[in-house]
């Protein structure tokens, strides 16, 4: 053993790993002990609807191992797509409004899958510079086989205007894929669909949109923000609002044919178990029966948007659960962090590199179970922090 | 709706799917039906223990589901880590003789994250030809960073060694990584670890194996075939022997560490949730306790591989549980699936762009609940097939 840990490929990773370790960006895993404090707040979950805990979902998930097994044994295309599959898929197509869905294990190879198969050589992916990791990974699968991939800084539209311009000039018969998060996991603000659409048409591209934050909580029945049918193809996550795991993808039965036929993510992986289906049904059952879920959240991201701006926070209004809290550095948002957690409340500090340099913030996410008193405490927590270290 | 229709990009992709479907490479999603005919004998599955179904797997399942919740809600670095999941890192580090472990939602993402994040600009990445697509699309996601990335025909060590040599004459200060599957999903047969090690050693590199069809099923207590840890990082996969989902990285603490703070699929993901954890844990239960289940398993491979090719077929003694029948072209690996398929064999047609043109091969997965009849069963219809209309 001691040898192998000379070699220079561990030497060089045992640098790197120095380096890290002396900024303030070292990520290790802190264990969230199984009895939690007393009063304890949970912000920093993207639970919103409170759906991993729901009895519906725990008690289909119990049914469903003991019918169907914990594991499906198999990939999709071999012996994997089950009765519950099949009906999951059409269900969800349905809840989109779509021609057609497809469930993955996880969002991430939903990604994956979608944007490193429909573009070829000369076709151009542009996206929000925001967008999931996940999206900007399988748009570079994609550039490794020849397609051309852009990003666009947030939400400036007229640079996404001006890249596809030029590359319709450049290449008159190329594909165009405009890609976006419909809210973005640590801003918590939102595309502008409408606008995107317009630029869809104008360029005769694709839109493709990430739903991971939305479905579940926006749009009139929890479809998500785009509750008009304005993206060509959409991904959703079961890992958020829906409480559990797995990907779907919706759209058109071309697109979800092709992903079947070409999507390395779909074809070489094991289907998701039958426990992980039967916990995404219950989660649509829910959201359909139990819409004070979603009424609660709403309410209280207004609410608690407004009481931070009140005591002078630069919070926006938007419509979505997360709500960040901009300090700047690394250390600061650490230090906010810890003085939420000496009140109880737990929301991470979120530091470069997961988010530009000098934008350090703490995240707020909030779930529709906080209780009035809960949120009073969170203002009176935020209302005596020193801010004026921050400047 | 219908305007979005007619896109250039939605044409461009009924072309593409239109010239799949003329082939005999058009791949669709057949259902499982829940009621199984009588008599089925299941030839199609990874689940080579038959760990899906098992009572402890289920009633495990189950008490997570009550006790930790179907989700875990958030990703691994904000407050997804529970004590259940790093309680099982440690356990399967130990299973696995490593310093450390990491659990992923799937495997396909366990091997992203190694392929893509160890290497840098300069450095080589060269896989077996037919390590699984998680490792091949890994290495390519490391490539659009720069990194120099090969492969070699299946287990012609020789020209790694060539492979290595050359790139080490050409960038003396790069660092090389060695990438095979130990047990291959469409062939049954075996890496040559020692050989491998032993060109790791002349070279300096570093040795990534995936066990994913070998954990649980070879080595003396089932932890794979690289028993003697002649490899540096190990990817193993909870979706095959294990029965159920998720993806364990194990080696190093440096490699470890690494991963937690550059591996993009682990940091950008939700954790596996409680129940897959719980899952897990179990399986390494029953492989602990039921040595039976992998000696049995290990006598069927033996005994059918002897029986078919006393009826003359192209079967080699590899020492696993998937035994592939080649028989050339696609059409023939159809009838021949379709032929046991009648005598209510389940065993799939592997075909190209699976597996290399001209190699389509009905694969046999073997489980160890078969019993000695269904053996005799497979025999007899294997007997019955009109080979001569492969010629």
């Amino acid at each position: 053993m001691s040898a192998k840990r000379s070699r220079p490929w561990f030497d060089r990773l045992n640098e790197r790993l120095e380096a890290r370790r002396t900024g303030a960006v070292w990520r290790f895993l802190n264990i969230r002990r199984d009895e939690s404090r007393p009063f304890e707040i949970d912000l920093a979950s993207n639970d919103y609807l409170r759906l991993t805990s729901h009895p519906l979902l725990i008690e289909r998930v119990r049914q469903a191992a003991l019918r169907r097994g914990v594991g499906s044994g198999s990939s999709r295309l071999v012996r994997g797509t089950t009765e519950a599959h099949a009906a999951l898929e059409a269900r969800f197509a349905e809840f989109k409004k779509a021609e057609a869905a497809l469930l993955f294990p996880t969002g991430y190879m939903a990604n994956l899958a979608v944007l490193s198969s429909l573009a070829l050589g000369d076709d151009l992916i542009v996206l929000d510079k925001l967008s999931h990791a996940s999206l900007l990974d399988g748009a570079r699968l994609a550039a490794e086989r020849g397609a051309v991939v852009r990003t666009f800084a947030h939400l400036r539209y007229e640079r996404l205007d001006a890249l596809l311009t030029a590359h319709r000039r450049a290449h008159p018969d190329a594909a165009c894929f405009i890609v976006t998060d419909t809210v973005f996991s640590m801003d918590g603000d939102l595309a502008d669909l409408r606008m995107l659409a317009a630029l869809r048409d104008a360029h005769d591209a694709c839109l493709i949109v990430d739903e991971a934050h939305a479905t579940g909580v926006l749009g009139p029945c929890g479809q998500g923000l785009d509750s008009r049918g304005l993206a060509d193809v959409t991904i959703s996550t079961a890992s958020k609002a829906l409480g559990s795991l797995g990907g779907l993808v919706s759209g058109p039965r071309a697109v979800i044919d092709w992903l079947i036929n070409a999507g390395r993510s779909f074809i070489y992986t094991t289907a998701a178990p039958p426990t992980q289906v039967a916990a995404i049904d219950a989660a649509l059952d829910v959201i359909e029966r139990e819409p004070k879920r979603r009424e609660r959240l709403a309410q209280l991201s207004l609410a608690i948007r407004r009481r931070l701006r009140r005591l002078g926070l630069p919070v926006r209004m938007d419509p979505t659960p997360i709500i960040p809290i901009d300090v700047g550095s690394a250390e600061c948002a650490l230090a906010l962090a810890a003085h939420l957690d000496a009140h109880g409340i737990i929301a991470p500090a979120i530091r470069p590199p997961t988010v530009a340099p000098n934008t350090a913030r703490v995240r707020l996410s909030l779930h529709c179970e906080l209780t009035d008193e809960q949120v009073e405490r969170l203002v009176f927590a935020l209302s005596t922090f020193d801010w004026a270290q921050l400047r």
